[in-house]
């Protein structure tokens, strides 16, 4: 039994009213809200347990470097890695995918070599690759999706040439929802010996996640959208490609030996944490990651499939209204548009003074936006504690914003 | 009047025990406790405030985004940069530093390139630049210290040659508590036309700094150094270096316009911070910038200095201890070694059973071991809420080890 009501108690925003109104928040593929026991996991950190990790040797240092540390096979279990040792912590996966690209992809790129992207990635899937295409010469080759918002794995397949070198997909569109087969595509670009990476900021959130069983070389965990702290993150990379990457930050911890003429690195994954790393933030993201699992992963899968069901019938009903990406197993995230004069900004400023947030823009999702041939949508994306009644909500407000803008 | 009680009553964990005794914290050069205003403030960001920042136009995201924002002004203040567009978030020293490296200097420096540095630099100050070494043939000057752990200006200016591109020094170095005469140096290194980076990590917290009068290029400052939350920091850029630098992470944000071909980047200082930033962590530091600058930071300075010339003076009883770091005007940093057999690791356990929480190690800062021909020191680090009684603790301390080991 899903307990939706405990549920949104624990997470004390939830309460909170906005212009007068409950709060109805549907920024969730924006960032999560934070339950109470990540805040207060927060606090008893800075106000009893706190020192800089890894260093020390008195209490309170040792205190946070098991606290911290312990979080490490929270992830790993969480995405089922086959060790801790594949987990590397950092803020969040802009800086995972840069770092694969600084760590792995430059070095072993040159001119003409080929990175495959899907038209609907995020920036923090498309700068790094950008930089890649600037500074060295790859070729970013792009794989539409077709008018449903479904990405053929075929196609990506299909667009290996014996220049590739990585495939960076998302396993799930931050506007569209789409869920993508990153397991076929995984399995067919290592038969051609293609690497992998797979950007779940938006699919670990939604639905329990299996890099053994996916197969892919690196998964992006962002923490902040997992309802975990703000600058916390992780990536997980497979063993064998963390031999293959070079440092990317420089700073203490991740040397074993730094002398005027040379630096010996530390081992992986410490190789890749430099300084000192987000302790507190890391501690509270193994807290979210134990709560999302106490509720049960499979639990919160099939509440927010039951919400995603409820929103596409309540939506249908609104003619004026298109949503952008119509997959059958697609997350709980709608991207729309209204017919009419009415722009995203507005409409979402409308759904605002009604007390429901939304996000209106291009979601950093230029790429895909240009293919849609939009310059910006609405999206309401939904979390593991919104109900069917906040979507009657978002309808309302939706009939609200059509009235004044048709 | 310094009120040192209520100082320490507005830290929480200052009041706990360990091991059976009152705390005594003088790891702070590690990393310093946080007053109730900032962990409340997390607290309140999470609880009422929270969402993403600059991409929503809803109630929440504009309030983060105000907060968020606010604090550059704050930075800004705290070290007198002429514009807070000189100012860009980040997670701290470690990401600053390799941030000037990969975006300022990488793209401008070729095989025999010259980098001078101190020999007391930290490693976060160190690697980056090994990495140009080692990518790039970029060749890495050092400076030495004399005896008493003063680096003498005229000795970094007398390194410049017509190679040098940049000199990277620390402000106060956090073993040995030496004050750098940056503004000496930055004077002779642009007369030639190099450019100056300053490492703040220690120097910042305990004593007012001013950028403009330094006129360096680059001032790093670590937030949870200045009595901020983990995973926060700053640093400034003077506007024309930031026009000189090429983006470092990608994502996000930084960008105005990516499509499938080409990236449009955003302006500075936003070209420079990547996707979600540390929205909460940096509200947190404004606050903790707001409360040292509420005490006064020529009062934190006064009230050190005097918890400096304490300890100098109790330390001088123990002829068995040698203070590496002996400049009159050095900061309330010291590091130790004592007679006898004892390492600095059995030390500092000594030390813990009482309660205090000291350092042992190389302190990130392998060349200076080298050079001191240590392997490894206790430091004692003091902040703003120490006390000449939390000294006297240190030294009965001290008398117990010296007795267990001597």
């Amino acid at each position: 039994m899903y307990d939706i009501d405990a549920i949104r108690r624990d997470f004390p925003i939830l309460s909170r009213e906005v212009n007068g109104k409950p709060l109805v928040y549907l920024d969730n593929g924006a960032s999560a809200q934070k339950p109470q026991v990540v805040i207060d996991a927060i606090s008893t950190a800075y106000s009893h347990e706190y020192a800089n990790v890894h260093r020390g040797l008195h209490y309170l240092s040792n205190l946070a470097t098991d606290k911290y540390e312990a979080v490490r096979g929270k992830v790993a279990a969480f995405i089922n890695a086959a060790s801790e040792d594949e987990i590397v912590f950092n803020s969040g996966t802009t800086e995972a995918i840069n770092m694969v690209a600084y760590s792995w992809a430059m070095p072993r790129m040159e001119a003409g070599d080929e990175i495959i992207l899907s038209v609907m990635e995020h920036h923090a899937n498309i700068v790094p690759w950008h930089f890649l295409r600037e500074r060295q010469g790859v070729v970013i080759k792009w794989v539409d999706v077709d008018a449903t918002g479904a990405l053929d794995p075929q196609a990506v397949i299909d667009a290996i040439t014996p220049r590739t070198k990585l495939i960076a997909i998302t396993h799930m569109s931050n506007v569209l929802g789409t869920v993508v087969d990153v397991k076929s595509i995984t399995a067919a670009a290592h038969a051609k010996g293609v690497a992998v990476l797979v950007d779940g900021s938006q699919a670990a959130v939604h639905m329990p996640v299996d890099v053994q069983d996916i197969g892919c070389d690196f998964y992006c965990l962002t923490g902040h959208k997992l309802y975990g702290p703000s600058g916390s993150g992780a990536i997980y990379v497979k063993s064998d490609r963390m031999k293959e990457m070079r440092p990317f930050i420089g700073g203490g911890d991740m040397i074993r030996e730094v002398s005027k003429d040379a630096v010996i690195y530390n081992d992986a994954p410490m190789k890749f944490e430099a300084g000192t790393p987000g302790i507190v933030q890391t501690i509270g993201l193994g807290v979210a990651l134990d709560y999302m699992t106490g509720v049960g992963l499979q639990n919160i899968s099939a509440h927010e499939t039951a919400l995603r069901d409820y929103a596409i019938e309540k939506l249908a009903g609104l003619n004026w209204i298109q949503v952008q990406g119509t997959t059958p197993d697609k997350g709980a995230i709608f991207s729309f548009t209204m017919d009419g004069a009415a722009h995203a900004h507005d409409i979402s400023t409308i759904l605002d003074k009604k007390g429901v947030a939304v996000r209106a823009g291009q979601h950093c999702c230029g790429p895909l936006m240009n293919h849609l041939e939009l310059t910006a949508t609405c999206r309401a994306s939904f979390g593991m504690y919104n109900t069917t009644g906040e979507i009657d909500t978002l309808i309302d407000a939706l009939e609200l914003a059509h009235d004044l803008f048709a």
